[in-house]
């Protein structure tokens, strides 16, 4: 099979096998206290240029997002979420599972608006029947979001600034960071991004790992208590290795970094294809995922062929559809690609 | 470092190593619906002699008793546990975080007696204020026990019939079930626990996987929407082929069986070397952890020498103790505690 | 003080009260299992011509709402509402913190419309990522909605078509239902509701009482532990005579209807009086709440002479203002009102 | 009918009849904000001697319950109780509901002891597992217990002391409160009681009213943000005057003490009453419940004459059943009582 249907279609960088191959046997303690955990924290928390803030392990997008979220809102508050925003759309409903509303706002390509935001919870504070409203007491955006956009540094400025104002934290949901970060066209680096967030995750699963999220948090803001949130949730790893070392491998001498950086040079050169072909983009990114619109012949021309994934219908005769590129897609895979389009 | 503190004190099995790496580049759909994950709940099944339960992965053993019992309890049961019951005692109250109350019964050797249990759901529905109380939904047990303790097939049938009787479902949590049915002293086989118990989990974490727990409901129990309560939990896994290997491997010529055989094997002559050497078990048991009586000086002349779990404080002077052997237990170890001890 | 703010300023209808005193010193048994509540249920059902309904009492509306939806969603359920709907907008998350997602449509005058929801429902079906989504499992209006607009019989024939269609129960929220019942402008009768809807409410807090709010479920649909789920909400009244008088003298000679009907003339003059007085509405309505634009300045003179409700700002210079009557508002408040105006 | 089944059999104390008629027409806000419960919460402060405590009225006792735990507590910590506690044993698992596990002690009498109190905090913060455990996170103790108990003024105090060497809440639940001040034999006063305990409330269901019961709790403990989690929990009274108009007539002139007190006249008569006759106690207590041993052909014989509770089976030819007196218990129900015994 031959597809661009999603940046998790197969295993690990390689580099990570050999890891778990070399620490295999030597005996470490469980629940996250192992050698590799704290050495993998030390390299995030470099890169990140954060020397201070709290990491924590966790094994996938959604259960990340929940736990955080759980575990920094009081129960009376709600989330401030774009309408397309991951947690609002795509989680079957685990925030609200935890008790806690997602309060949504108009989606700008994915992207909430600052000013909607700050007008949003000025509006809550002014009304005089908020005990009858959810607080909103979070605001979380992704980036990329789901539509592979991303924020520029003034913009994640404008809503740092707005909940700073609001004493609130930023919560950046970082499933395909990578990509974000070695984007060709962002002002967002590692260390803007870890000043300007409160808490923010680094996505694993989608950038070269089996599994694992490495969760960052500013200085004082993680609860005390956070392994037992944790476990309650049912998101404590036993063998902790088994994230210690994937993220201990990604953040050695940069390589999720350097993997991220690839894929978006397959991105790139699969837009130029693209366009060479004479294809029309519904949405080209500067991300990893690109938005093409087929009319619907092409499109059932097209499945035998090659994986995509279906993304919404456009009209009564032509459909979205996504290409995703990741740290593992060859020059093979476009010229396999350039060939069937 | 050297120790029998528990049974996931190092990787997976060579095994598993070696199939994430034959299978790494091989494009696969994600959230479990990968060929080895369909090939792994076959061999299961066989395995158990169960061809039409419903098979399902998880990753951690908490996190799989929340999802079960939440999924099959209704919002107003509880879910009836010994008090030593792991989800009463060691889960950070991870039920209750879903809801639900567990309703616990006294611990016979780690155990629930099927006739306590018979009379405590009898008094529930002979009390005219049920409405005030908590229905008795389901009731769980562990095998082995946390106390390394077995139900004997006889105990287990008397269990079912009291749950028949009922209509409620016995869930068995076998996170360290392996263990259990290669016991040299139990006559539960693989094919009776999987007639008598409504669901059960397979458990790969402590039996030789990264992480991963393998649930088998019998036919028509396992809700239609099952995979949206794991996603709603955060349990769901994107990369499934991360579970589906590793139980592949584990059920393919009986490997997960005779690794839980091995690690027996090595606890029986752990059990003798103790005796040989003149400790008193405060629990000796027929699995694979065994509870020894250190008085406290011996204790402290111990701990620096060899890893093992202190388990609770027997009187003024005397403290319980864990040796745990594992897959990975060897020869070698073996006579280096030999030495110490 | 005179106002107009709302439906609840003054206390319960003369006869409740004397029914208090009446009833008094009668011994009964607690929690709902009084003569009072019977004869209280067998009224209700005459009155909505529906004998072999089931009907519950519960003291406040967003109580009522959250127990009905709770009880009769699966936790991986999530409930449609418009987004104006009162579950959504004005109940602190009430329905988020048991777990339940709101899902939201757009409002046309306060309601839902039959074709969106068909639609929404039938996206979730076709949708080969469902494991992600909130699965829809019930549909919730009011009526009188929040804008005191009513469904016409045949809008709400839509509703329940779809509902059959899918088999999710539709659920009327009616904390103002006799208002709505009892508008100049409704071909809605009690018994066609009753055919129409699977569950609602008949709102006593709104219509007279001091509290109370009577759940009405089709034969069958009711949870035979329902009364567990009540207390498991705090819902539950010890002395279930509270509300059973209440109910039983508010279905006692139509009474329930006979002041809705007053409100329903008052509300009418109300209207009559405002145009006439050359005031400009933003909804004029068929039920007992009036919403007029006032400009701002006029809205500061008339807030020290007469009670109101602000609801929301129209531009820079005018403010939408809510009037309402009830049972209790006399020909004299109408007098002085129109002097003030 | 006849009967001392309980204490809330009847209405209300007919003087709160009375305030309801008087104030039922005058025009107040909702929600709490209306002047009777302004007043009856000045007057509740000067009842306990703590004027700078905040009250709030709730509906009834398992609601409030609910709502003060999930209110203190963070998400992962649980309450302590006595197994007997009301919060334990006969709320339909209420507080699970909210998320929080009830930590179960050893009752003596119905109470708490505070070395095992201690002891329990002291071992949690000992374990180096804690991550996995339950946090500890208030303690709750009702007052007069289940049996009709009462805690002395020094088992209070050392109850109190361990709550603030680990800086958690003492929480007692006074659902029959007046029938425990008002006790012949208790050195706990009001003003004492508000000083040990961090937040407690005052039953009114229990004693006199109809429904309600006042919470209190010590300076800075209420959330600023309590009436949205009341209002979350679905427990908001719109018409606040039904419990504002209640305890203010309570609170005026000393009525709830003096109608507790006429209980506790009542009930220490029934006890002798019963001695007199012969009966034998099961236990005589300080408080207005009493439990009589009963072999079961008197049972049987009594049950047609006389309401009383089966409260369990003390052996195979005897039951425990409980008397309980009221403020609307009479000299004539005692005669007839004494008549009928």
């Amino acid at each position: 099979m031959f597809s661009f249907e999603c940046d998790y279609l197969q295993g690990a960088h390689p580099k990570i096998l050999e890891a778990f191959a070399a620490t295999n046997l030597t005996i470490q303690p469980g629940y996250g206290n192992d050698c590799w955990s704290d050495s993998a924290k030390d390299k995030i928390r470099a890169a990140f240029d954060c020397p201070d803030h709290d990491v924590y392990f966790l094994t996938g997008g959604t259960q990340t997002n929940a736990v955080i979220i759980d575990s920094l809102l009081r129960p009376y508050e709600g989330v401030i979420s774009a309408v397309t925003g991951h947690v609002n759309a795509h989680e079957a409903g685990a925030i609200e599972h935890t008790g806690h509303k997602v309060l949504t706002l108009p989606a700008h390509d994915g992207k909430l608006d600052a000013a909607e935001v700050a007008e949003y919870i000025r509006a809550f504070y002014a009304d005089p029947t908020w005990p009858h409203m959810v607080k909103p007491g979070m605001v979380y955006i992704s980036h990329p979001t789901e539509y592979g956009t991303l924020y520029t540094a003034e913009e994640l400025a404008a809503l740092s600034a707005v909940c700073k104002e609001y004493d609130i934290p930023l919560f950046l949901d970082g499933a395909r960071l990578g990509y974000g970060l070695m984007s060709y066209d962002t002002d967002v680096t590692p260390a803007l991004l870890a000043r300007l967030c409160d808490v923010f995750y680094v996505g694993g699963t989608k950038v070269g790992a089996l599994c694992g999220e490495a969760v960052v948090f500013r200085p004082g803001l993680m609860p005390v208590q956070f392994p037992t949130i944790v476990k309650q949730h049912g998101a404590m790893v036993a063998k902790g290795r088994l994230l210690g070392v994937q993220f201990d491998t990604l953040f050695t001498d940069g390589l999720y970094f350097d993997i991220s950086r690839h894929a978006i040079d397959m991105a790139e050169k699969m837009k130029a294809l693209f366009l060479r072909k004479g294809y029309t983009f519904f949405k080209a990114t500067p991300t990893n995922q690109q938005f093409v619109l087929l009319d619907n012949e092409k499109l059932r021309e097209l499945q035998p062929k090659v994986g995509f994934s279906i993304w919404e219908p456009a009209d009564a005769t032509h459909t979205v559809v996504r290409f995703a590129t990741s740290w593992a897609t060859t020059d093979e895979d476009l010229a396999m690609l350039e060939e069937i389009l």
